[in-house]
Order: structure tokens, then sequence, then C-alpha cells
């Protein structure tokens, strides 16, 4: 027995996403069963579908921002019951027993996280390899990988939480970014903005650095008590080793060592949008004062569920635009365009519309 | 009244270095005046004299690896007395209120630190305008920058921790390198070479990573566990993930990605030669492990004086060539060419010969 599923896939590069009917497996004793209610867009969905990145199996079902209510439990399942508000985000199984996994870093698995889609689906129970997306009603899940979402917060504008949100959240906790510090986000875009957000609940100055006086503005509202221009030559001068942290959101390839010359001694730039080749990077900025360059990867379970609730706590979303699922061919245009401030999310209610 | 003192200079970036008199500030109560014994040949001075990095003034009197013997001490000196062993390294004046500069990180000074050669003399005393190095007989310093030399040392072979010493002990130190630990360091010269002595002191398992197999071998006897050949595509990939700190010291730009992907989960490279371009930079290796690069300059003095003290508990020295002060020329012509094991250290006694 497995569970039917509606959702919408893309069978080649070039084709839109479409209506799609696939399978679910039947809950294990330690799995959730998920009625889905909402899904983000995150701009790695499109990367996937489009085959950008190279290992793009298909059909394909995007989505890893996932909001619903639990429609079923296992009978192991001890931290949800049906009826309860939870989040699956960018990862549906790990290893478990590697050190990362131990450390609840399950995003670092030693032996290779199961993404959400687009992975090797290694529990099996269904006649498919790969594991499906929230773009879909259903998604059964191990509840390890389950989350707790808030129940004061807007689901919709919740669910991009679980991937744009612990991205930028994961970070500024490990580098303990706080009261009293002087913290640049660059770049407005899905991650961006919600770097601002948290570093500003986090009690830290928060300096929007953005090519765009119009994205400078928008951050203001968002939380940003400084705007920098990355174009102004003398305004880049005079920030020289003047931050305590960087979150880097810049989602392509771009030059480094101006950025790096805005940190204090001993202050680190965090890239979490960047996959693409660095350019202009050199040890002077990094040998004069000791500055680092590093990386950081969505969160793992804990970290993640520590961000709901704080989210909870702080009442932070995000802004999104909500769409149908009939929108969503539209909707990945946009986004490509960055044309959406700053998330789309998906009402999934209108895959049976 | 100053001080006369005898040295080597060079006029222009492709004038030889020749013999050049002149003048040393009288101490002030707080200076030292050194007799300087022994002073390195460090990449750097070449640099500096051949005008590479585009800011050197002439005439130009190279050296900041010095080893000598206290002459005389101004009366409110209360660390050294006449006929103490004493060392200079890379710096000898900061402004010594900024907050590197209180926490003893003068290499770091906020508002400039003046270089042992080729920095702007901000004490004065003297007719001229810019700090004269260690190719000289004598040496006037602030009782701060100078640092003392353990007695059971070999002196010659001490002087290049002045500067190779420093740059490979503090980043090692910093990042808390120590036993249970696989450390590696990439490349062997005046730098690596005492990297790998120091990590093997500090009781890590030491791995040399190098094109060359006959530098592998020569790190062995140095203190390597292993050898990691960079060229050995199979042996690179096998090594991924496994390495607890990486200490940098190629002195060129190169790819970066290459070695990143070597160090475990939240490691970090440091980078300490190459101020050059760095290519083949990505943000894959940072993000999908959170791993860092960062880079190191020298150390500041009381670190240095650790760094000293180390040395003396666990006799380690350089390898090097002593030579005299008219082989000088030809001794910058081999250290270009990467034929020196691994450092020229100038016997001064040979500018009265």
């Amino acid at each position: 027995m497995t569970i039917a599923v509606q959702g919408y896939a893309t069978h080649s590069p070039t084709d839109e996403l479409a209506p799609f009917t696939f399978e679910r497996r039947d809950p294990r004793p330690q799995d959730v069963v998920i009625d889905i209610l909402y899904c983000g867009i995150c701009h790695s969905d499109i990367h996937f579908a489009r085959n950008e990145w190279g290992w793009t199996q298909y059909p394909f079902v995007p989505g890893h921002e996932i909001v619903g209510r639990v429609a079923a439990v296992g009978k192991e399942v001890s931290k949800y019951k049906a009826g309860d508000l939870v989040g699956v985000g960018c990862l549906v199984d790990s290893c478990r027993h590697c050190t990362s996994c131990s450390d609840g870093l399950e995003q670092y698995c030693e032996n290779g996280f199961t993404g959400t889609y687009g992975g090797e689906d290694k529990i099996g129970g269904t006649p498919h390899k790969m594991t499906f997306g929230g773009y879909s009603d259903k998604i059964t899940v191990d509840e390890r990988f389950v989350l707790r979402i808030p129940n004061n917060l807007d689901l919709a504008a919740a669910a991009p939480l679980l991937c744009a949100g612990i991205t930028t959240y994961s970070p500024l906790r490990h580098w303990k970014v706080g009261p009293g510090q002087k913290v640049g986000v660059i770049g407005l875009g899905g991650l961006g903005h919600m770097g601002v957000k948290f570093a500003h609940a986090m009690g830290a100055h928060v300096v929007m650095i953005t090519t765009s006086p119009k994205k400078g503005e928008d951050a203001r509202k968002l939380g940003a008590d400084e705007v920098l221009l990355s174009k102004d030559a003398a305004a880049m001068e005079a920030a020289q080793n003047s931050f305590d942290f960087l979150l880097n959101t810049i989602p392509v390839g771009h030059d480094v060592d101006p950025y790096m010359a805005l940190l204090k001694r001993d202050a680190t730039m965090v890239i979490v949008g960047a996959v693409e080749p660095l350019t202009n990077v050199s040890g002077i900025p990094l040998i004069f004062q000791r500055r680092s360059m590093a990386g950081s990867l969505i969160g793992g379970l804990p970290e993640t569920q520590e961000m709901l609730d704080f989210c909870g706590e702080h009442n932070i979303t995000c802004d999104i635009e909500t769409i149908t699922i009939k929108d969503v061919n539209a909707a990945y245009d946009r986004t490509v365009k960055g044309d959406v401030k700053y998330r789309f999310v998906i009402d999934m209610a209108s895959l049976k519309a």
C-alpha cells in the first residue's frame, strides 16, 4: 500500500511544471504523514527543475519550504499528533550516526543527507527512486526531520523559514551575532531580507549592503539601521575595518576583496548564496587583519526548530506573495528576474481547485 | 648626536646591495641599542629591494630577522641590560593605543605599525625619513619591540624565527593546533619548514602537502608524519574532509578549492604566504562543510616572545645556510629560485671583514 499524491512535476529541463500523480510511502512506525498547506519557491527549485546543476533526474517535483498539518502518525512517533502544524525543510533523511548527525548538524552529514527533492530515497516504500518535494498535497517524513511551527505565525509566510530562514539564522547564531555588533547583510533577496530581520531581532546594528538605493530603502523597513551602497567607492572606503560580521547572500559569483576589507580584525564574512566561482579574492585582506571567509549551509534539525521558536517569540515571518499552483511557471520567470518581495509561496489548496 | 652605522643598501630596483653608511638615533630612555650579530634573508626583503610592491623608497636597507647583543640601554629600560641576547622582528613601532596594540597584536595596529625597514620612522632622531633594516651592524629599538633570545639556541639559526618562525607559529596557536589533530602544511620553503617543526612540536599529526616527492622526503626529516602529493588526484580525493587545519605557505597565487576540500567540517585553512590573487575560489567547499579560509600576519610582541620561549624549550631553530654580507646578492638570486634550505642568514661580523 502507498499513499496517492497529487503534485506538480517537470519532465525535462525545458518542460513547464504540470500536474503529476505519484506515490508516497505508507508511514513506518517513526513516520509522520503531512497534509501540505503551503510550499515556498526557492531559487534552488528552479536550478533543479531546469537541470542547471546537471544532476536532476526526471520526473522532478520541487519544493523544500513545506508547511502543513499532521494527518497521521506512526505508532512510535512521540513528538507529533494528528492536527499539529508542522514544517519540512531541505532534508528528509541522513545517516544519523556520523559525527555531524550526532552533533545535530544533519546538513553536513558525512555520508550525504537526502534532500527533500531530487535526492536518492534510501528509505523506499514507493516505486520511485528519487525523493519528490513539496509541490504536492501530502508527504511522509521521518519524525526526526519534521519541525513544529509555532501557532502564532502566519502559515504561508512561515513556509520560507524552512530554507531562506534557517540559511540566514544559522550563520548569525554560529558566529554569535548580537547586541553591540555592526553586522552587514550583502544582497536583498529571499535570503537577504531574512538576514536583515534576524540580525535586527538578535540586537545587532544592521547595515544593508546593496548596489541599489531602492533596495536600501526597502531594507530599512525590514529592520536595517543603515545602508551602504557598494558602488559608492568613498562610502566603501570609509566603512573599511568597521564590521563585526558580514552575511553575504549574493547568489552569483562576485568580487570578494571589497567586502572583506569592510571587516574588523578577526571578523568573518559568511557566504550563503554563491555557488559559482568567486572573483578578486586575494590573501591581502585576509592576512592583514586575520579575517576569515567562510560558508554555511541551511541548518540542522535542532537549530531549525530553535529558529522557528525564535520566530514564534519575535513574530518573524517572511515577506511573501501567495500564488496558486497554476501560476508556478510564471512565478519561476519572475523569480529569475528578481521580481518578487521576497518569496513566492504556493497555496496548496489550489491543487484541488 | 647619532650613532654611525655600517650596512648594505640598494639605491634603485635594479641596483645590487652595496656598502652604505647611515645614522641611527641615540637611545631615548626607553630604547635599546643592539650590536647585530645575524640577520636572516626573507623573501620580502627581495620584493622590497626590487620595489616589486611599488612603495619602496631608496636608499633601502633590508632585514627584519635580527639577532644581536645589547650594547646599551636607556635609563627607563627594565627588561634588558648590556650583554643580553635579543632579537628584532618585522616591527619596530606602532601606535600603542588602539585595540590591537592594547591586545598585544601590534602587527594589526589600526593606525599602521612601523616596519623594521621601509616604514615611515615616526620616532625620528636621525636625518632619515624611513626605517633601515638589519643588514647593518647596529640598531636602536624601543624596548617594547625587542625580544629575548633563549640562551640555548644557535644564534644564527634563531634569526629567521623573528619572521618565518612567528608567521607560522601564530596561526597554529591562534587556531589551537595540538595533539589528536591532523594538520597539513602546504608548501616547503622558509615558512613551510617552520610550520612542520612547530606543528610537530605542538603534538599534531603533520602532513606535508607538496607538488614535489623530494620535498616530501625532506619534510619527513623535519617532523612530518605523512606526505600528500598535491598533483596526485587520487590521493587528494582520498584525503578530502580529513584535515583539522591547513597552514598554506604557498608564496604566490594558486588554486584554492582543491585544498579547501581537504578540510573537515568547521575547519580552517590559513593563508600566510600568498599576497597575489587567488584562483579557483568558489563558495561550494566553504558552504558544504562550513569551512573557513583565513589569513594571518606575523605575530604581536607577546606572542613572538612566547614563540621564542617555546623554541628554547623544544630546542627549535631554523635550517639555515650562513653567508657573508658580500654574498647577499647571490643569495637573493638563489632565494628567488627556491635554492636554499631553508633560509639564508648573514653573519654580520662579515661587515667588518
